[in-house]
């Protein structure tokens, strides 16, 4: 699909519902702890989980994320290459290869 | 950016380090939640907040959305959507502009 | 130790820093939310776990917790109880016993 | 109440339904992610909050965390004590007085 169109019809959808009142910056980081909460439930008791709930709950999650960084003024992209590049440097190939140790442990 | 850069840029940094064998779906839902809650952290005590942190916190949580999105073999783009379609249905403009309720309060 | 032994620990150390004007109902929920991120990145690869990060990140969880009921004016042990209450109508043994079913589903 | 009289109600709660094999450490601290999200939930788009649902979301995550260091031999008034006294070295009164500074900042 071209660019732009999902944070074209999440915006529309704000602004058609008068929501833009509610989404600080801070009920967005709320939102979305609270979607990821509900998320982690597919898994609460062990790997296993239903595909439907699954897809619809990280679908929650990826909205309100979506939403905090236009609010921001944020391209959603942009920041995850940008720590992408940061990560990158604190996790060397060679010494973070097979490993899940976090960076101060390697 | 062309579309499929920030996923194609994830699936190197995974792939050069090995950790594919660490990204299951749970272990993925649990880095999320992870992630949100340090986002969560930047707004702890109120609405105020450091642009560089919540900035790298939100592309965490991004990040590992389109992981989790990949593994599943799902379009974060069409989850999105198709999510969208479903709350407009749940969320009516006539009963839901300018309140914050839950539809099932409406 | 005496009943009561906890709390007014926890009293103390909030009012000797003033901290009292940052500690809202809602400030205290966000914290529990964040403390609970910790406590789960203490599993977030896998089920291995250090045992003194595990028992350190539990008891912030819990500390937000009880200072929540204090604030709140609630007794944590009571609505403990009260809750089990409930919960042991939503979960019938006969219906429930050796299953992770949600109520809705049993 | 008598000590140990909630440990008690809730030891009972789980043998009667065979739960135990569902409670590993793992499975508790995603459990207590994911009842944190609920009781973030009441504090979604503000700090209004319905008392009775507020009550019940932070009895869910106290139980969690009550079952969790049941789990792992833990005394849950232990643990926050022996956290207090750590967090008292980490953050001097005279340098935390009304601030809510993380220490690395004070």
């Amino acid at each position: 699909m071209p660019a732009g169109t999902v944070l074209h019809a999440l915006r529309a959808f704000v602004a058609e519902r008068e929501w833009a009142q509610f989404h600080t910056p801070e009920n967005l980081a709320k939102s979305i702890s609270i979607e990821a909460g509900e998320l982690l439930e597919c898994f609460q008791w062990g790997g296993d989980y239903n595909a439907d709930d699954l897809r619809g709950e990280l679908a929650d999650v990826l909205t309100y994320c979506i939403l905090l960084a236009d609010n921001l003024g944020l391209d959603a992209d942009e920041i995850v290459l940008d720590k992408l590049a940061r990560t990158r440097a604190k996790y060397p190939v060679e010494k973070s290869r097979g490993r899940s140790a976090k960076y101060d442990e390697l």
